[in-house]
């Protein structure tokens, strides 16, 4: 269905939707902090808690139009794994799609810290790097990589939303980096020097394993499921999918 | 379906939703703040969890009947977006449904008070009027409409009753307003001076912001939904619709 | 579906689960008074987390078998309102659910105490009675039964596994009698004197209030969902509904 | 379907899925004891938060390839029950699971400790042995047998994800042992010295009473669920389901 959409709308679904999801990301940790000042783990919970419903929400929301990537790495391994079957995003797609993620998860954050009452952009202070929160951010985005294109490769597109948000609201905890498996949303949540947020010098050592946790995640999507034959199902298109099955198989 | 019903039994489906819902915020707001009286975090996480789980059941209990608007905006959208293809709320309807929408809050905060051993009537004073909370309700109430009509415009009305839960209870946490986004819930959460409360004089410019989000909302539907061939898909009528398509599909 | 299973299959199911409820309900209330000594709000949080959750899960394993009742005033409700349809509990179905459910729940407190190192009985020494409890009761109940028999006459009892569990979850917050809105779960808690208990001279005002709420939830269901041609659609007949339905679509 | 895979890719994702399962359990259960200190049932409600959503997403990641059974004694029931369908796995498949998910199990707590900045190996120091504990351990591994197969043996693998995550979000709850219920991740656990770790001398009373509870549980199965001829309906196949029940029904 996406496809059928013209590319500015796409994009536009793009940007508002990782703009939003930032949005969430920061604003809800804003709100934890303030209203959570002596437990930090309460914080995390509710943040995660506030994560897990909205993104799941902002997939069911923007899906139809763009299959809600909000996301650099999926955009590019979802260009990568259809290449053959002519279903991914080209390069045309592209060249929209991570404009538009980068920029609306830049908007998202300011958004969200003008409604919190603070400063448009204040770069944030929040120093994130060890070679173990790597390790988290590696087996954050590879997990959320492989969780994305196993639905999509079985015809289970239409439990994105809800497993997509569980993922996220899950990896929060499990792994050391809270898991920010997303280079649009690493770079927004720089422009908030809040709960979430991360020092812009951080910003590229979660950037490049987060892009070494995609190709492990698509490594894994090659090796359990090869058959690219369902590549074609995005997470948008599980809406229109049921009723084609149940048109292909009645008589015409 | 709901337009196969009489309209005083939607119209009481409206009232009854709309009254349990606002009990179901100003009720689990009371019980919060006196259960957990040292952390105001963890009372709105009290608060959110409750409301995203009630929103969701009494969109499932009534929805069938009147389609669960619960909110004079989206009633107000509904009729608009669906004017042309005669499948909108009437102005009758709308005659209906607006003054048992507002009743119906009303009597939900004096049942919530009364539950909790509470003056029936107490006027909240609860001050919340500043600008960034305005923005906050702008774009709580912007997120909402396109939620609602993002799913009624794609066939996914089912999955509305768990969204516009989530969806709210998300938005109590990255929305500096805490995301009241209904007219008929503000003014009757007027009625209370507890947690959930909002001052008389702090209603008017909550709902001008509402109704201001509204309307960026539903030009968002109508630019990134633009075809409102589906508008008669109402969040009540996903009961009968699968039915209707899979019948649709086999030969008679 | 169930009625094609043995009365005593259907009651053991009834009994198993009413039974495990409890031992949810009291287990996790026990924990959660343990764990979280400093804040009862804290407290109900963990136990209505678990019990959401707990209860959605004990409904998908019992439903096929019983239609999982668990609950007096549901099978008293079920049989009243099934009477003219044939399609209700009959006399004798009730002469086994209702004893099962009872022992069941008694049988649950039981557990719960041995699991948690408790003396096996301990009647509950917490006092619940005040008028403005019993109107939480009331409206509790009434809530769970509209919500009940509004899915089963809808068509969408498969969404009643996680939308009771999700009303109980926020009516623990919503209502001041923390929404026992069971006469068989009543019970049990009188058996162990920790968080979840009810002292036993508390119970019979309770039980009043949970039958004046069914009264009132059947009067609501008669009044907005007053076809009762579905009514044969019981909780556990979901499974075996969509099969059918896609066959008769099809030809033979 | 899962049948139809070979079987190094189905041990594969045995071992990763319980790999993952444990760094779930442990790496949320570090993060909860590192930032909310000061209280125990807090870090529960944390830990069992991530639990019930990431092993949600686990099963849907890895169900399509190897069915997600993740833990040695729901792969052992699955063989006995499937004994006379054929349907069951074969003891070659027990050789191939049952090694993959204790070499996972340990891998993947070492993984937990690594993300965040333990020694790699740290035999636990928690005890836990009690007559109490065990018997929390027998009823948590025998509600989530009845579970898995009563949802295998009605067609509804495909709300298993769900179902079981709830399962255990809850159980860790009102079960005395917080429910481990599975000796692949119960050996892992003693691969921490943390939140969620077992003392290597505790492992084996916890195996022991989780087989008699996977013994309840396949004897109320076979009370509850005689009819075994749906039991060829594993986890992962709810996928295939559907789509095959549908083009069954339209003509050919």
């Amino acid at each position: 269905m996406s496809r059928a959409q013209p590319l500015w709308r796409r994009a536009l679904a793009e940007g508002l939707g990782t703009g939003l999801l930032v949005t969430v990301v920061v604003g809800s940790g804003i709100a934890a902090a303030k209203l959570s000042p002596s437990d930090t783990g309460l914080q995390l919970l509710e943040n995660s808690f506030a994560t897990a419903l909205g993104l799941a929400v902002l997939i069911l929301m923007f899906g139809p139009v763009s299959d809600a990537h909000f996301n650099p790495v999926v955009s590019l391994v979802d260009c990568w794994l259809g290449r053959r079957s002519g279903t991914g995003l080209t390069a045309r797609d592209l060249a929209a799609y991570l404009p538009a993620q980068l920029g609306g998860g830049i908007i998202g954050a300011i958004l969200a810290n003008l409604m919190y009452d603070e400063t448009a952009v204040t770069w944030s202070t929040t120093h994130r790097s060890a070679g173990h929160l790597y390790l988290g951010e590696t087996v954050a985005t590879a997990g959320l990589i492989l969780l994305i294109f196993a639905l999509a490769r079985t015809g289970r597109a239409a439990s994105a939303p809800a497993a997509v948000g569980a993922y996220i609201g899950a990896a929060y905890w499990f792994t050391s980096s809270t898991s920010f498996a997303n280079p649009a949303v690493t770079i927004g949540r720089a422009f908030s020097d809040t709960f979430a947020g991360i020092a812009p010098g951080s910003v590229p050592g979660f950037v490049v394993f987060q892009i070494l946790g995609a190709v492990l995640g698509t490594a894994a999507v090659a090796v359990l499921y090869p058959d690219a034959a369902k590549a074609d199902l995005y997470l948008g298109e599980a809406v229109a999918t049921p009723h084609a099955e149940t048109t292909a198989g009645a008589p015409s």
